[in-house]
């Protein structure tokens, strides 16, 4: 049985439970992060930490362990479960209370954790995959990580349902993200991502593609554009923490480029893989040394 | 201890917990109902469940139990807590299973609820309340009684901050709901409430009080109105299950009428009370001759 994470104990996974009057339960007044394993060491780990700060700092939730407590929760979670590729995700929720709506004073938040496997560098969708496109009906903060998702949840039900892998949100033709993704286009040479707002996620990953894409000379446009420019593009491909980078070929029934995955995207991927391999490998190769 | 209800048992409070992988809690897929006690007896809980069904089949969740199974459950949990006046809350969430945001293959729905004890036919705010101005920035679904109410938490604790008993939400100035409630305007005569659409949540309380309004030859007229309108009526107030029906007498800064609760208001909510005391007299005395 896997071990899992809750409240400052490790515990089995069947004994890890929070009350019915857990706010993250009755409200929804939660945060989360995920972050990649990868060669069974964190990936980018205080990347998400830094933004589990600010969502919860957004929600005045208290911050109840630090970057450095979680950072070793995260990794013995991997190590335990025996993660070589995989997640470890993590929420904090404002506690358990009697039911209002407004914060309860004084209470100890939730805090729990689990790991698992997922295959990442061999991802069967790095072969392309399809999106289903569907309207953005979320809230106005989605730029903070919460829990409240019954929105991504249908979502990303109605692309299973459309024999898609993933959402495609728009809000008035224009894209948003994706159901768990940011999504990204090339056109003539160049990348074209969402610029940040309360409309998207802040994706680790998309920072981290930033950055890989001007490593490799790849010139990166924050700007909005509409599905029928998706459509349209050279490229198109989305990015999260568990998923990497994957190539989006079909677009429902539209066809993107030539329908396989394109020459940008691949290099993007390859070069996400290689900084992957090159920061666990360090982690791993420091963690023997001390 | 209270006596709690979770997925077929009566449990002490102290035992009524959920998995860490119950998708109510990693994601807010759950809906839930909230039903007055009154005299000891379920208000309109018949009602509340009608809805109940529809917020399920709208998520495509499974109805767990039969209507008549959750008003044994609810009545037994108002007799056992010993409520006289008070509420039960239940809630149904779609089960745990391992963290995918599709909809999970055949897991049973977890279902709870609970009751406790609330002042509503000597509720204090019935002297008239404050209500503070905010953005309604929920999602496109309002229509669902999903548990997924992040942002009905922020704008009720932005109230509470105001000095407010509850949250006005607005769209460009335009009234939604309150931030669990529905907001209504008297002027000249009429009572005006928001029609019905996927903005705002079909409040029971909202159709009683519809009733109850042309028992009394009141005239209601379900058309929107402004926050300026709402500022500028004759008479506001809210209603909701567990508040029945509470007059608004400032507006943030702002004073509605003359500061006092209004001729209408009292009218509709002393016809509310005598509603529901007909309702739960009626019930106890057919329980009795039982």
């Amino acid at each position: 049985m896997r071990t899992c994470w809750l409240n400052g104990s490790f515990v089995p996974e069947d004994e890890a439970h929070v009350s019915i009057f857990d706010r993250g339960l009755l409200f929804g007044d939660g945060v989360y992060e995920v972050a990649a394993v990868f060669q069974g060491r964190l990936l980018d780990a205080d990347r998400h930490l830094v933004r589990l700060e600010r969502s919860l700092r957004e929600l005045a939730m208290p911050s109840p362990y630090t970057a450095a407590a979680w950072l070793e929760v995260m990794q013995a979670l991997a190590t335990q479960n025996r993660i070589d590729e995989g997640l470890v995700y993590l929420q904090v929720t404002r506690g358990a209370a009697e039911r209002d709506f407004a914060f309860p004073a004084a209470i100890k938040p939730t805090a729990f954790a689990y790991a698992r496997s997922k295959r990442l560098s061999d991802d069967p969708a790095a072969a392309g995959l399809t999106v289903h496109v569907v309207p953005d009906i979320r809230w106005g903060r989605c730029d903070i990580k919460s829990t409240a998702m019954l929105a991504q949840v249908l979502a990303k039900q109605a692309a299973r349902e459309a024999g898609a892998a993933e959402a495609l949100m728009h809000e008035d033709g224009v894209v948003t993200e994706g159901g768990s993704s940011n999504i990204w286009i090339a056109q003539d040479g160049a990348l074209h991502t969402r610029p940040l707002s309360s409309d998207i996620l802040a994706g680790i990953t998309r920072d981290v593609v930033i950055e890989v894409a001007r490593e490799l000379n790849i010139p990166v446009v924050e700007r909005a554009f509409t599905v029928d420019q998706a459509i349209a593009a050279d490229e198109c491909f989305l990015t999260s923490a568990t998923s990497f980078v994957l190539p989006i070929t079909r677009i429902d029934a539209a066809v993107v480029g030539n329908g396989a995955p394109g020459p940008i995207t691949q290099r993007i991927r390859d070069g996400y893989l290689a900084r992957a391999a090159r920061l666990t490998g360090d982690s791993a190769a420091l963690s023997r040394s001390a």
